[in-house]
């Protein structure tokens, strides 16, 4: 089984949600299952859209995967003590990721320590204050850690999240599954496209 | 003023709402609305997500700009009379848009007649049955009416709207501001990107 927690807070980006989000629900095989977290019933994104979790914030702390999503509330989230310790990661057994300012979580939680990550242009600066490298690259792998920045680079990351829990085919066809047509995307690949919105398996969630 | 409508419908699909949703949000020029329009109060993602509609369907009838979006709901929408003769749209006056499936209800709304059109591979052959002419493009506009296939041509959809209604400057840098770092978007570019955060103008919408 995979559990997958995408970790949300108040003033999120939207689209730094809902790409992983969508992606990760292509997913088709047995007991998959993704979760949106927060510490509220429902959180607000940056431009009001009001969401529904889907369990708490301690549920990442079973999960196979947790990603941290970005938006302004990074910036609040990154000083709440009370909200950072209801994490117990392990980056030994989990694999850790964020996008954009996600990675100033990482670098509170001090999973970045010694490390070289990536985040948002904006947030280069917050995050070098925490002591991490920050490199001018789309997505930055150590072990189970990794940061992406730039929404679109949400692609490498969760390429690499279903890539380790699935494999190299559903991460393939997936990312294939979202590219523009005629450049990257074909009208040959219509039947292939299918696997993707077959029946659920059981443990799907939502 | 500049309204833009994007109407959704049960079963839709996650990015095609939220990618598009997202970047028409970092415009920030005076009197610029963004509105999810649908027949209920709330309607139903593909994947199970709930989102609060802002209005009903027949503001698009009224708005400078109608996008359509995509997902396995399209079917449905795309026989239901009572919900199509809702539409009165006016493409010598209005940008009237679609990603991916979206363009099965531009077809059922007689939007295409005569035009060529993409869609997603999925779809190609029902809306070959509206008698439209399939190519296998990221984008294809005609005067104020366009189409885009591929979740990630939305960028094409969209960078057209944000041109035609408020100006290619905008357009550049919205679109750079969700490419991967390092690929298009660089630690260079922050403080250009603060104008996307800046306090919102009157009449911005939620």
């Amino acid at each position: 089984m995979s559990k997958i927690a995408i970790v949300i807070f108040d003033k999120f980006t939207d689209i730094d949600l809902f790409l992983m989000w969508d992606l990760l629900n292509r997913v088709r095989v047995e007991d998959w299952e993704v979760k949106i977290l927060g510490e509220n019933e429902r959180q607000v994104s940056a431009t009001g859209i009001s969401i529904a979790t889907q369990g708490i914030i301690e549920e990442a702390n079973s999960s196979d995967a947790v990603l941290f999503v970005s938006g302004q509330g990074t910036r609040a989230k990154m000083i709440d003590k009370d909200w950072l310790s209801r994490f117990r990661l392990n980056s030994e057994k989990q694999f850790i990721g964020s996008i954009c300012s996600g990675s100033l979580l990482l670098a509170a939680l001090g999973l970045l320590e010694g490390k070289m990550a990536t985040t948002y242009p904006t947030t280069k600066t917050a995050l070098e204050s925490f002591g991490v490298e920050v490199v001018e690259k789309p997505f930055v792998a150590h072990g189970r850690i990794a940061t992406a920045g730039g929404c679109l680079a949400q692609q490498y990351l969760i390429g690499w999240i279903i890539e380790n829990l699935a494999d190299k085919d559903w991460r393939d066809l997936i990312l294939k599954s979202i590219q523009p047509v005629g450049e990257g995307l074909f009208f040959e690949d219509a039947e292939n496209l299918t696997r993707l919105y077959a029946p659920l398996p059981k443990a799907q969630t939502v």
